[in-house]
């Protein structure tokens, strides 16, 4: 079977942007760097980097479906900004054993999911790595808009998300527990569904903050009142919660295969109660911490007419830090290095 | 010792981010995704991914250093466009237990050689990875101008390169040879010194196609006659050769530690002639087929006016390919997963 290291760094790069780029990319792969316009004279760059084992788990996981995330969690975060996104460049580390094929399914997803929105792989690096590493950056084009900051929260405005809470964190804890249904919350953790029209949206609404939800709903807002300097108060009856996991009893593949939980665990789980655990989920904790769906969150002037796909779950004030009817809570979300 | 576990990732996030930043970063950390200005609509975008073990190793590198070098050859990609450096976003993953002190060091050194060209570290990520890993984006501004490609190059252009060839492939040999001198050279391979004015200065002495020697003199050169569609020739006697290695065999610290290489090997070199090899290296050998010096090669229409700080190294003609004194080369470079 032929490996990316049978094909060699210049191979790989040919096989994997040999595809056709729209327009905003002036200058395409195969130069010392992409040129990528920026009609108004700035970009918005963001860069995430997804590493095997702690994103993603090759079991878990298609090279589809790890190729559709890595671009939507950067894809989500120039959305974020209010942003269109216009290109991406990828930077590939893996084992040169690893099968040319599954690096072009991974590509595949990465340009898939760029062009729900319209943006192109410009450029980017293919190198030797022991571990499978997906360093993605993407530019957007803010159309003459000033960005949707994180900072902009002011006491009084309402605090609304579009999207889905705790999906993403319900199928990483089904496939945890041996679980592979339902299909539809295994399915979010393998492939984030960020609501992209949302950001355009929130701006043309007079939103006065935004976020992308990636560590979870109750974190990220902390990043919004850390930064605007007000407080956020959460109404939990409020939160939409992701379907139930209960149903999955019935789907149960397989016992737990005993291997230990090498990604996001939520909360404290032991392995003694994981059993019960898998069984009754507390899908408000889910939806408060859980991560990786690339929800939208923003603030608004009070008053203003939301749309449907909105839903208000919070108030801002005066003061500092997030509570959740009007207590703190006890977790937050994920920390990438004390997960 | 503190760890960057311990900080957290948005510890490490606020600790190796709080610095001052350059005009051109008009959002810089903290939100979604930074902005930068791209004043003339359009903007030049690279990204470079550098694996230990592969890229540097930990025991002949300093973090401060990897982190000029991570820094280095991404402000080169985009000095060799014709671009001025803008800003940078930093992608790096690393175990939970790697000291803070390591990180806040790589971070000194990608700050402190993106300020040489007058850059910022404008975002990035900090992951939790089993292999260090960082992995730069740079961005640039072409001030107006056209970029500077690898396919503009015409018969009858003369190559020119300024900047170091076989200076970081010298250092690695004499590294991977249990010797740690001549310093220059050991020096040569830790930071590259790009000669970064020379991007600009190749633009405005009329230059054809440009790049930056990061894989070897002859597969770079490969590159422009490749995607220019034209044969380039070298003359091997008016290839600047890096210093002497012999001078090493007095300042032989050590004998060969008996590891296996396992970076970038000169050749086919095989351990029963390594002690051979470090006596006697090949100069024009390693200034044909070292990379990592990061100097600039460039062709321009004949009867350019070069600086002397330019070495007029071969010609231009109709055809395909690279050749030396007429003839093919037996070994060109390094490629990144063959190497």
């Amino acid at each position: 079977m032929e490996s990316i290291g049978d094909l060699g760094e210049f191979g790989l790069i040919r096989r994997v942007t040999g595809r056709p780029m729209a327009a905003d990319v002036l200058l395409g792969p195969g130069d010392d760097a992409a040129v990528v316009a920026a009609p108004d004279g700035r970009v918005v760059a963001t860069t995430d980097v997804l590493v095997e084992g702690r994103h993603f788990r090759l079991d878990w996981s298609s090279p589809y479906d790890i190729g559709r995330k890595a671009a939507a969690q950067n894809l989500a975060d120039v959305v974020a900004m209010g942003a269109r996104p216009t290109a991406l460049l990828v930077g590939f580390g893996a084992p040169a054993e690893t099968p040319a094929a599954w690096a072009q399914r991974l590509t595949d997803g990465i340009v898939e999911e760029s062009a729900l929105v319209g943006a192109s792989v410009a450029g980017g690096d293919t190198v030797g790595s022991p571990t499978i590493t997906i360093a993605v950056t993407a530019l957007g084009d803010l159309g003459g808009a000033p960005p949707l900051t994180r900072s902009g929260a002011r006491p009084g405005d309402v605090v609304a998300v579009r999207g889905r809470l705790g999906w993403a964190a319900s199928g990483l804890h089904l496939l945890q527990h041996g679980l592979d249904g339902p299909a539809e919350l295994v399915a979010a953790h393998r492939r984030p569904q960020p609501p992209y029209s949302a950001g355009q949206e929130a701006r043309s609404l007079g939103a006065t903050a935004m976020l992308d939800v990636s560590d979870g709903l109750l974190q990220d807002l902390g990043h919004i009142a850390e930064r605007s300097g007000v407080a956020i108060d959460v109404t939990a009856a409020a939160v939409p919660l992701p379907p139930p996991l209960a149903a999955s009893a019935a789907g149960r593949a397989a016992a737990s295969r005993g291997e230990p939980p090498t990604m996001h665990q939520e909360g404290k789980t032991s392995p003694e109660t994981a059993a019960d655990d898998a069984r009754t989920p507390d899908r408000l904790h889910l939806a408060l911490t859980g991560g990786e769906d690339h929800a939208f969150a923003a603030t608004f002037p009070a008053g203003t007419g939301l749309p449907p796909a909105w839903t208000v779950v919070g108030r801002v004030a005066e003061g500092s830090g997030v509570t959740v009817d009007g207590s703190v809570p006890a977790v937050r979300g994920w920390d990438h290095f004390r997960g």
